[in-house]
């Protein structure tokens, strides 16, 4: 890979020039491991299909490798991309940060799951590192839940093991967090939050080494987050009616992705791969005008729960 | 309907202000008769469904009629709305404009028809005027045709009797229209165009009354730029493998929408009735990872052809 060129008052802080690159091929290698462990692991719980793998460059350096598993027995699509690319912060963008123009290194994995059963959440990760030319560097991130079809038990379960990973690190960690996933996955249109949350966080620039260690035990965490609902909701009974509210809310799934989602706009912007970028998108999706769910029914309840973030420890 | 507060300057220049106070009521007049006539012309032509309507306000006055006839026989989803709305522009919106913060008004008529059959193509229309509380007043719009099989015979009829109309205004206009059509359904992140375009204009301020005269004259003709084509396509055969196509392209579809849409956006931004907005989506679409169309086929003809946008006349 490329590097990206260092201004010379980079130099001048010889330590945190050292830590830096130490990250930036730490978090590499990390992110590499963990995408071949969850592409495996996920391999063995959909039982028919396997992750194909298109490895690409990017223009300005680096690359990625995007993996997408389609049509399987449990995942209708699901997509790991790992990449590291250098880019430039173009002046739209780099107003938005409110930096300079410069160059940029990325590296990170990101994850969507869109299970074929309506009764199981789809769900996200994105796990980042970032390096301005400028010295600056910092960790993002976070993973959340999706569910058609809200079971307590699931939402619980996901927020709890989320939260004893925080918790090792700080006591305020996973509501700050927490409240942060609540705030950023709001599709404002819509009034509700895309799905049940879980824990967001961006520019972690504080002690990298120490966030470097909470990321890898978040990141080695991710199976045990999400599998165990795999399992106990993949033979939940559904119909034509359940599929077609999945549907209705993977149009707001779509409208989220491409109307807010901070690293989807800036993925497009910086001419990324578009295909590894959209990857996140569902399958197939509907949008039926003024769609209505019936009163007390539980689709009724999942938006009264979107619309009112929920305490789920 | 509330009207918007003037500022006093704005009185000064008497023979503008009428002919806007005018225009006002004129141009609500004539969308909503022409909302009225396409409507019954489209129930006639889909045979088994019909247009329902919601009468809606906005939150700072105005409001509109969205009609929207689903699963029809020939339409599975099509939009007519009309709507004349006070907002305030935004810091953003305003910001984006290059204006101050102040109050606008806007009414304007929109379609957007979705057909089953992959053979007939999509067609949007938008007609609009809009009003700032500084005294600028401007006409947008434009019309465009996206086929997921292309018959030049349809390209050919839909760019004629478009060009027919700007012919009576200016030489110029329909080339100047037609390139500003090409550049603004751009989808940028795919390289190609949403559709084979049509035209497409917008600020347009000079001879305010000369340009109504031209918005209906095209709003009289959207009729015969578009049924025609679809006569000659209903009956069209198709298959599994061309309603797949249609839901692939109906992605970039909704990916074009949301991602770079001006009416969408200050739509959804100044506070817009989320279901009209969003009427334009397509009833269902999809996304294949990295979808690939066979060599030489029809498919692969159509995406040469947005990749290079071609003179129809």
């Amino acid at each position: 890979m490329a590097g990206i060129k260092l201004p010379p008052k980079f130099f001048l802080n010889s330590h945190h020039y050292v830590i830096q690159s130490l990250l930036r091929t730490q978090t590499q290698d990390y992110f590499k491991f963990l995408q071949d462990r969850i592409c495996k692991n996920l391999e063995t719980v959909d039982g028919t299909s396997r992750f194909s793998e298109d490895s690409w460059s990017h223009q300005n350096g680096g690359g990625g490798r995007s993996r997408v598993l389609q049509n399987g027995g449990v995942f209708e699509k699901a997509g790991v991309n790992y990449s590291a690319v250098d880019s430039i912060l173009s002046g739209r963008m780099a107003e938005r940060m409110n930096v300079q123009p410069q160059s940029i290194f990325a590296t990170g994995i990101s994850l969507v799951l869109h299970p074929f059963s309506p009764m199981i959440p789809t769900v996200h990760m994105n796990l980042r590192y970032l390096e301005l030319a400028n010295g600056d560097a910092w960790f993002g991130g976070g993973m959340d839940l999706t569910p058609y079809y809200l079971f307590d038990d699931d939402a619980k379960h996901f927020h709890r093991t989320v939260k004893t990973v925080c918790d090792k690190y700080d006591p305020d960690r996973y509501l700050r967090f927490k409240q942060w996933c609540d705030e950023y996955f709001t599709v404002k249109h819509r009034n509700e939050t895309r799905g049940i949350g879980g824990i967001f966080f961006d520019y972690q620039r504080d002690d990298l080494k120490r966030f470097f260690s909470f990321l890898q035990d978040a990141g080695d965490n991710f199976l045990d987050t999400y599998l165990p609902i795999v399992k106990r909701r993949k033979t939940e009974p559904w119909g034509e009616r359940e599929k077609q509210w999945q549907l209705v809310r993977r149009g707001r799934y779509v409208e989220f992705n491409l109307l807010y989602d901070r690293g989807t706009l800036f993925g497009l912007e910086t001419g990324g791969r578009t295909e590894s970028i959209l990857m996140s998108l569902p399958p197939a999706a509907n949008w039926i005008y003024d769609h209505r769910v019936e009163p007390a029914s539980r689709e009724e309840r999942l938006i009264n729960i979107l619309q009112h973030p929920q305490s789920w420890i």
